[in-house]
């Protein structure tokens, strides 16, 4: 149990994350740094600078995947792979992504301070935009990578200002080779920030991430009649918006009722034409609806569209409703989610299982190697902001749980 | 009665209207025509033209409000003051304001052609910015003239890209005399299109106007938590935007539950992120209500207001109601009212009283002078659009109602 029970530099671990800090800082402590910026560049030449003098390997792979490898005592055997991401959301936080990276660069260093030689090799990545809020969508790296999307998919994404991603990679100097790709992955672990309450409120160190809930956006267009607000009497109406306040009210009625891990947002909304003394004519909002299971998704999600459909011919509104995105659920190893909380036991740390709600570099990598999760609490749930924190006791316990893993897992 | 119920000619009003809708014409067969344009300028050149082929008297006062003056037996007698507006919204319709305009035209040329000599003199008035679709707010030269606005406020205002409107009002050739205003008026009349579904749909031909609606607009501010929609499940949310739907059928139910008369509308709406797979943090909306009772206005906000706190403390967010605007109920001439009754009643044309839920030029004027409006029906309630149409047969149902009141007023 000793090796097993093995402790990170948390002193140490806390200094190299607010040196990433500094890379892209804000006024209020948070970090801008969008992928394949002069910051992102900064931050990855920092990091190659870490890793190379910790004695690892770099390399760059075609979609600027960065990784370090620490070679094992079989060399040929498949490499346990830990990482995340350090690109970050225009006013991000300093914990989203960069605690697994950095937290992985921890496990590393005691490895290596401590001569420890393990059977296989563990490599540690840094993969590519995975925020989606310079190029969409998400996750292109670490998908880059997994096959999800092809080579000329990624290396032809564009950001706002018609840039386009081969020509940003290359300009920052992180174009490497096709060959340098990861391809013999024992396994993924990935340490990150839970980005929601759960954990915070049930007062638990440690989330054993199961899998990632199953995803679709909807897009509602409800019209109706714009009217002038003073000479059309109530009766005489036809308001989209107060019939898409009734849609809106009992999709989420629906939801709560049916399932408590169920969960359906409406983020986004307009309408037309917005003007103080106008009956609106007409109303756009997304549906968001999430779950684990995507037998239970599609039943929730056929379940509102007839919800919806009811209150349109109510109010007499007519309706359209089309699906702009669908991604199935992911479900993880469940040997390493068992190896997870066996760790998180066996260093006395509370744990739970629990489901992502929201997607990450895992998602992908889980289509080509057994993946798994852990999760620490985020304080007022709060991420993709500024105010993003997560204490230095839950990051010592979420790194020491990585640790151990990963020794577990390269023996 | 022959005199009295002497009629104008369709034909030659159609005409005009006609050619009025040359000046800025938009594709769809509307108006673009906002207030001291080169379009204005064109129209009021135009128009003026017109008034002096016919023998009136031409002045423009200092907010450029254009009159035409035909001289009674007794010059000294107080005037019959009609007209309306001859400027548009961006995109507008060829009826609204014009047709109250053209119509008095119309009016004075029979009288003119017939060499019909009444007691008292007959000014038509064309008055500037009413639309307030270029300055805010609307109705300023009709508010300037009633000394609701002060001159100094009048000429300072600015139109979004920062031009003044005695620059703009000097520029187009339009900036007259103070002692042009009119000061001696007896009454005043104007013919408008309803803007409103209510006289199509009793299959009326005329609407005897009683006043104008009091009005109060709010804006109500719904401040909840931004969180992620995947981390965060359903029961730790604080969703502004279930919040204000709530708010916002509430508010609508109490209305329609208490008052067929009350009208009450949430025509803008903002939310914050506005992003398709976050909480909404924060919502703004507008509240418009309206009643010819200012008592009943009062009552019916205070009500609101307390149910809008109700569901605020239901829902645990944070509230701000902020006043934006208020303006009290007018109360037209009850002899007016009565003239125009039987004007039309003589013409045998179906007719009934009702409240106007928008503002006029009329609204201010009655400030100063005896005021009423006749309302002829708008096709499906439409306006400030370029679908705006009112019937031929309904516009000469209207205008022959104006003529015969003011030949019953100027004697």
């Amino acid at each position: 149990m000793t090796e097993q029970t093995q402790l990170i530099n948390i002193e140490r671990l806390m200094n190299t994350i607010e040196e990433s800090a500094k890379i892209g800082q804000l006024e209020q402590g948070g970090i801008g740094r969008l992928a394949l910026t002069d910051e992102d560049k900064s931050m990855r030449d920092l990091f190659v600078h870490w890793l190379e003098s910790t004695g690892l390997t770099v390399r760059v792979d075609d979609f600027g995947n960065i990784y370090g490898r620490r070679e094992g005592k079989n060399p040929k055997a498949a490499a346990v792979l830990i990482g995340s991401h350090l690109d970050t959301q225009p006013e991000g936080g300093r914990y989203d992504g960069i605690l697994g990276v950095l937290s992985g660069f921890e496990v590393l260093k005691v490895l290596h301070e401590n001569e420890i030689e393990l059977e296989r090799p563990i490599e540690l990545v840094c993969f590519t935009n995975e925020e989606g809020a310079r190029f969409e969508p998400p996750i292109l790296g670490a998908g880059g990578l997994a096959g999800v999307f092809s080579q000329d998919f990624v290396f032809t994404r564009q950001d706002k200002d018609g840039k386009v991603f081969l020509d940003e990679l290359k300009r920052i100097g992180y174009h490497g080779a096709k060959d340098h790709r990861a391809d013999n992955i024992y396994s993924y672990l990935e340490l990150h920030i839970e980005q929601g309450p759960v954990l915070e409120h049930e007062k638990l160190d440690i989330g054993v991430v199961t899998g990632i809930q199953g995803m679709n956006w909807l897009e509602v267009k409800v019209t109706g009649q714009a009217d002038h607000a003073g000479p059309t009497p109530m009766n005489m109406r036809k308001d989209s918006l107060m019939a898409a306040a009734k849609m809106i009210i009992e999709i989420k009625e629906t939801i709560k009722k049916h399932d408590s891990e169920a969960t359906v947002t409406v983020g986004r909304l307009s309408l037309l034409p917005n003007s103080i003394n106008c009956v609106p004519g007409e109303v756009v909002f997304s549906v968001d609806i999430r779950h684990s299971v995507d037998a239970v998704r599609e039943h929730l999600l056929g379940l509102l569209k007839q919800k919806i459909g009811m209150i349109a011919a109510t109010e007499q509104v007519e309706l359209e409703m089309n699906q702009i995105w669908e991604t199935p659920a992911s479900h993880f190893s469940s040997e390493l989610i068992q190896c997870i909380s066996e760790s998180a036991e066996q260093l006395g740390y509370s744990h739970q299982q629990m489901i992502s709600g929201a997607g990450h570099d895992a998602k992908y990598i889980n289509e080509m190697a057994p993946t798994a999760m852990i999760f620490v609490p985020s304080v007022d749930g709060k991420s993709h902001c500024q105010e993003e924190f997560t204490r230095q006791e839950a990051i010592e316990k979420g790194a020491n749980v990585l640790l151990n893993v990963v020794r577990k897992l390269a023996i």
